[in-house]
């Protein structure tokens, strides 16, 4: 799949359906045949018949999720991001000790979009010891995220992954009898409604000192879920907000910085760039056609943008067996 | 004016014209006589001939900038507040030696919509010997300014307000020279375009230790200013960024707090609250007509808000007389 | 009471008690009489004993709140500007119809450090038809608090208010049958534990449309609040998070902005500035002796700052008479 | 390396130095021989000759570096996480094609403390075909990150990673010109003082549509940059602004959700937990010996962070050979 971004509009970039030859994607203005992309390099021009020109781009992953159809909202790219790196989830190289290591299993507790989904899997691979069980129990949503993972890069993060349709309280206690009460999963996500309710059935799940995070929008959900662990084999290490951003998540700021000529404001009342850009709660620049120019930088954090992505996250760890049973005495 | 407030839609919210008897206002659905809003308390309802009902509310200062008619965009209500507040803008009751005591004097270059200038008025109010001098380079801007501090609870901030078409340069140094070269302004406040241009001539009309406020929307604007006053007989004292809030400005988050009914996600697929409200990066409630019901609590940051507000504003103080010879020598 | 900024290290300022003659304050490095202060002029300067110059300067109100002394952490000055705009708390002028108007009268349920009774009672300076009835369970804070409004510039914000040691509740139960069950407040503001318990006592004592705001820290307690108006005569209209800033709260953030002079980094290692300034996640103005110097600008949010500040704040209404009747049926 | 935690106070978490027999380590109160280390599980306690005791835990990579030896301030590592993620580091798995694939080379300069050098590894770890070119113009620096580096998980992040003692504009050209003059890097990021001054040497080496990152404390050197490159090979993405958070960067916010136990404050003045705590703005739980007691839930920020991490990051992207002929008249 390839990015379009029009030459002179970017706002109207769209992402073209998997390339098969001899097809062609609408874009808003025209056709374009799919043969005229094939084989092209990133940053070449393709025209449609009504001369509107696209530079081709290969989507970065945030780039991919934004832009992909969508059934659910997806988690953020960089929200996405951060809780993979907050699990510190990763393999260890498969070349040291190979066989006496057991394998990595983690677990993704409703699949959605498929957006967390594909940055799990990108920390575990390319590792063919590691393995994302993900599940949802929509199956349309399901079979949607799987066509979002393998349309990406043509799948290479589509090895490592499982897809279930279940909950994931069923799935558990399931894996844990086929698996004779052996814990088995390094690491755990819960990104799905009344996550408290799969607490307890994760836990026993998880080895001694794994961990299972909690992603939702409310934080008093965290509430419920941190009310449950008290006194139990699971204690919470930290709660974080993540908050909406207008970058791409996670609280990141986009930012305007350009240098831009400014007329000076004189008799004659024109607001052209007030006009042209979003609304801004101060004095912009402003544009006489008479007015001396002059040069000056626009520095600011961009205007009237929307957030997005943000919610709360918190870290649930795995006492050992050892601790839960004087779990009262101890605090971390 | 009044606020009119749809019962079943507050979204569609509006602010009636000047209430004169015996003509009518425009609602989106229907008009409403003012001889029916007349006289009539806060929270009573009217109701259009296609019978929509409106509470009627007597707008606060905030509704009231919020939904005014606007030339240009206001600096909005929570920001305004705060630039009035760390100014440190008051009057000494009038009771205590009348007579030896100065008036306050404060200007306000660019008037705009008027906004700050209500908030900057309401600080001095009502005050016989406090004056703010605003101006603006727009006849058109000062005269709707002009009528949307008269308009506010039968003018009642219009008394202390004196209305300047001019540009802040000529201004002070016309008054500088009718006054004899006495400094006579206790606070400035500059929120016009290239407002560096300007702080040595409001530089000469304050008083030693007034201040001098810069509003802007880029950090570039803060930073030529910063660079100009280098060893002058204004230090720059503070410098704070506002960030947009999704409240009412000034970094303020709307939180959506309430009891809500949760239906379980059951087999079928229907996302029926994602589908109403805006889009959320996570889990949402998500209705099934044959899941079991359960209450909880909605406790999060407003979701897909646009940022309003935020800016960049610098504090500038004036020194006396004796230290402008050696500033060089002081930091503060 | 004055302050006594350190010429060459501003961050040891301090407060004077108030300047009674022939007494003395002890700086943090020497005594300096408060004959030498008495008369003086802002920006003047005194020098102890010891040879320490102090710039004297009179407080604003915001740094009157963070310099004196403390018995309870106070509401931080920009939080508190915020709540009084967001209350609207005014008085139309005495002047007009003055007979007919029903005084203002507004409640503070804990007086606390005296910080937000400054800051309302300045927005119902000097009216004298307008009280601020303050008051806390603890006799020893109000009357500390007391003494912090009647030191702020010789008391001019201490008229209108009446302190009082008590608990909300039995206050107002007392007006309410004192006043034979007319409600007499416009506004109220609760900033004490347990906010939830005397919300309708609160509520029977506030005039129709009158608002009562809810300041506290932790969301949970909005929650409840919000969950015991359900069906009641109040309704929640807004519910804002104030992030803490360092600024000087309500989400500001500090900036540091100044030229510089930079040397780049050459071969010798030496990290002058990051060793004197707080620690920054990034690369820092590094001085080198023998490489050459560049001017820049330092221009970024202040690093290693601590949040102060913050807090929920939400802002009950109070439902007309009529529409309590049925207020199931309404939103707003 | 093993991370002790105090059972009794978690914020005397300290980090063993690499775990040889025979030889201890001193915590905070006493010596801990790495013998008794050795072998041990996670969670497993160890006692000094005081007493104290200590849970051991294998740190991740964010308490890594959190608690590592430090000469320079690292990148905080949601900061890292993040501008790994912006910059879409991968690789495309070694059993595709894998002759006609050419190497993955990416360009870190700045090395300073390891911190980004450990996530940009571990991105592209463990892939044969991967590099990660690192360089620090500090001998000693360089030879502390590769340390750094070396003694995390037995140095899994290790064999991607060349530590060079250079400046980039050096290394650059040295590498463009033994290249005979073919672009090779695709990814780079400037951490480093004046990183405008490297931007076109970089440019140089980067594969057409790859991608430069600059991150910098003060966003004069974004605006510096953004200027340079005006009409280059190079144009500017994106700025985004990561705020500095209470988490671990990134503009996370550490919250406090708990349930506790709260007295009504009653006649008795204490305030034991608003002693305990740090300072807030706000009502804290209050409890009195002879209050009765209720449940209740703390659930707000922390209060009293200091912000860490944040910093602007500008990603700049290579434009193709043949754009760059008329780069003028190209936005994208």
């Amino acid at each position: 799949m390839a990015l379009l971004r029009p030459v002179t509009d970017p706002t109207k970039t769209c992402l073209t359906r998997p390339l098969t030859p001899h097809t062609t994607f609408d874009t808003y203005r025209g056709k374009i045949s799919h043969n005229d992309i094939i084989g092209k390099q990133a940053r070449d021009i393709v025209t449609t018949p009504k001369g509107v020109k696209f530079r081709i781009a290969f989507p970065t992953l945030e780039e991919y999720i934004v832009f992909v159809r969508r059934l659910v909202t997806p988690v953020y790219p960089v929200d996405a991001a951060t809780i993979v790196s907050l699990l510190d989830i990763h393999v260890v190289p498969n070349d040291r000790n190979a066989e006496e290591q057991e394998p990595v299993e983690v677990l993704e507790a409703g699949t959605g979009h498929g957006s967390l989904t594909l940055y799990l899997s990108r920390a575990l691979s390319p590792s063919p010891r590691a393995v994302l069980h993900t599940m949802d129990i929509s199956p349309s949503h399901s079979a949607h995220a799987q066509k979002v993972v393998a349309n990406f890069r043509r799948g290479i993060y589509l090895p490592n992954v499982r897809f279930n349709v279940s909950d994931p309280g069923t799935w558990c206690r399931e894996q844990f009898s086929l698996r004779k009460g052996k814990p088995f999963l390094t690491h755990a996500i819960l990104d799905l409604p009344g996550p408290d309710e799969y607490l307890f059935d994760v836990m026993r799940c998880l080895k001694p000192d794994g961990v299972v995070g909690v992603w939702c929008p409310s934080v008093s959900q965290i509430m419920v879920s941190v009310g449950k662990v008290k006194g139990s084999g699971l204690f919470c290490e930290r709660v974080l907000e993540f908050p909406g951003g207008t970058g791409v998540g996670a609280g990141l700021r986009a930012w305007d910085v350009r240098p831009a000529l400014i007329r000076a404001k004189l008799k004659k009342e024109v607001e052209v760039v007030a006009e042209l850009t979003p609304p801004v709660s101060s004095p912009s620049e402003v544009l006489s056609e008479k007015a001396p120019v002059s040069e000056a930088f626009v520095c600011r954090p961009t205007v009237g943008d929307r957030l997005v992505g943000g919610g709360f996250f918190a870290m649930f760890r795995r006492k050992s067996e050892d601790d839960c049973n004087h779990s009262t005495t101890t605090a971390v």
